[in-house]
């Protein structure tokens, strides 16, 4: 390991026990900087990592992201300006691919319903509707977004997608920007949400952004999905436009505030989903080894890939 | 409508109102046969026909099944030999992918544990498994079951097929038989039915059988989906193997007595999910007018489609 950079690794919220393993397979790997100013470490791999630890390193090259998302190193005001790496990876994009086909296939196929029903020892058959009777909408068309749409047409859907600059992806209808996002909510009877936490779209999934869902549709109603971050909604507005039907139902993995509180309303809603921020699992057995290879790239001279835009913030 | 022959329509246990109006458009439509002999009387549509009405018919012709099976015809012990036509429909088999999709995802991502997890504000995320770690194993593999293995396929899960007949299914491992059966089961997580109703398979899905599926195996246990026929399974074998852990959980559709009788224990079993026959519903706006053009092209001396190998039993 002589001559290759140190790696700081800080987890909050999880055990950073297997990343540790296998990151340490091929670099010395510390956990706390070794004093105030520790010049060996060059890269560091974080998932919100304490506010000011960054900082610190005089020598910091390049900052991994545990995730595919990045918002939680920006909460650190102090970040340093070296490059972000965030993930893409065709296993998580697998996971969440398919949290994404799981929760619209329950909204679609009634699930919910038929779980009333079976309390109630009802044999009662709804009218159902085929997948290609739905729009599934689905708001960021990047790596994760793009994947479930392409899923989601696969299995039958008819599909929106909605992006910060003009996209294209065949055969699913974009919209854009400000001026795209009515239009395209109007045509969605199933919202999906896959977008990054950024300034620009913090609290984005407002009561007034579900009143323009489409509802006279073959669901009986609008649904939301989120899977992006918590943040990115207001949990009163959901609940709000649950309960006075301007919304269906909801599959959340993600709240304003994770864990989610026992006290929040969420918990026992007949209307809610809850998952505990698992759509898609960050596994290291995936995410390490490519995070090493660019490490020995970044050190042969070579271009680093998945580099986060920090003026778009994502 | 002149010169063209006389439908009977037939229908037990839910409303024939759409059928009779779509099939009138064209032809002149009987829900009784007008007298004991009626040999205006050609073709026959029907779902669970009250047993000697068709065998009054001197001059039937054909018989159309509402249905893709036939074994509600066969309960009839006069049953005339006019050939039968079941459904082989897109719109039918759409129906039923989603069906097989939405609940293999359910099993595959946990929905019953987040449920449960869910009522006691529990902030839990346990192990995943992508698609691709599962082999979800299709019983029958004819018009349903090759459009249910292909879309699994599509989605990455492994998947396995078991048939009378040797078959062959692109990127499906195929077994057929008898002998083919305990291979099968043993390289198979969830199984899903898809078989018909004959005398082979009545009784098919018995404790025996379910001790054959893989339990250790990345869902912690095995899982039944049976969206063939109730009278394939034996309803106590499987409440059986879901107590002592041979089955970890089951989305049954179809049951031994239909509909499910409110005594049973299936209703408020924790481990079962309850559709009543719902999987794949048959959709006379879709079904009437190729049965329409049958009795057409039969009547410009064409050949019939779909026919049922009354030998074989489907
Ligand atoms: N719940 C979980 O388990 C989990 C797991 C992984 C990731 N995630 C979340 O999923 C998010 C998406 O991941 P990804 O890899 O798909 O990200 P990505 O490739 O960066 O794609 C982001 C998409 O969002 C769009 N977007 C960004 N800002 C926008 C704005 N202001 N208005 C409209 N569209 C905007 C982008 O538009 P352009 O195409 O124009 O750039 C792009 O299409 C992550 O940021 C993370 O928060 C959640
Ligand atoms: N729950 C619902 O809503 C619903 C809706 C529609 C249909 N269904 C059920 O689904 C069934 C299947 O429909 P389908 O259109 O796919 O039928 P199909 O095209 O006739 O296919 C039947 C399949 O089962 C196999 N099979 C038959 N007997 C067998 C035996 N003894 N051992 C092993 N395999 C055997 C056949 O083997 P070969 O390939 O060798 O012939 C064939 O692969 C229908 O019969 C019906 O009962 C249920």
């Amino acid at each position: 390991m002589a001559g290759k950079g140190k790696v700081l690794l800080s987890i909050t919220g999880f055990s950073p026990q297997r990343w540790y393993e296998l990151l340490s397979a091929e670099r010395e790997v510390v956990l706390e900087p070794d004093g105030p100013a520790d010049p060996s470490i060059e890269y560091a791999v974080v998932w919100k990592q304490k506010p000011g630890l960054l900082a610190k390193l005089p020598n910091l090259k390049v900052i991994f992201s545990i995730g595919a998302g990045v918002d939680h190193l920006f909460a650190d005001p102090n970040l340093p300006a070296a490059p972000i790496i965030r993930v893409v990876d065709e296993n998580l994009t697998q996971h969440m691919v398919e949290y994404v086909l799981w929760r619209v296939f329950d909204h679609h196929r009634q699930g919910q319903l038929y779980r009333i029903q079976q309390t109630k020892k009802a044999w009662h058959e709804p009218q159902q509707r085929p997948a290609s009777d739905i729009s599934v909408g689905i708001m960021g068309l990047g790596n994760l977004g793009r994947a479930a749409a392409e899923a989601l047409k696969g299995v039958g859907f008819h599909v929106n997608g909605w992006s910060r600059r003009p996209q294209e992806a065949a055969g699913v209808t974009t919209y854009c920007g400000d001026a795209g996002l009515v239009p395209f909510l109007n045509a969605t009877d199933i919202l999906v949400v896959l977008l990054p936490l950024t300034e620009a779209t913090k609290g984005i999934i407002s009561y007034g952004l579900l009143k323009e869902l489409r509802r006279r549709n073959g669901l009986g109603g609008a649904v939301l999905i989120n899977a992006g971050r918590g943040k990115l909604q207001r949990d009163a507005d959901i609940l709000r436009a649950l309960d006075d039907g301007t919304l269906k139902e909801a599959s959340l993995d993600v709240f304003e505030v994770e864990p989610l509180p026992k006290t929040s309303p969420m918990w026992n809603h007949p209307k809610v989903f809850v998952t505990p921020h698992a759509a898609a699992t960050s596994d290291p057995t995936h995410l390490v080894p490519p995070m090493l290879e660019q490490m020995d790239a970044f050190e042969r001279g070579e271009p680093l890939e998945n580099v986060v835009d920090r003026a778009a913030g994502y």
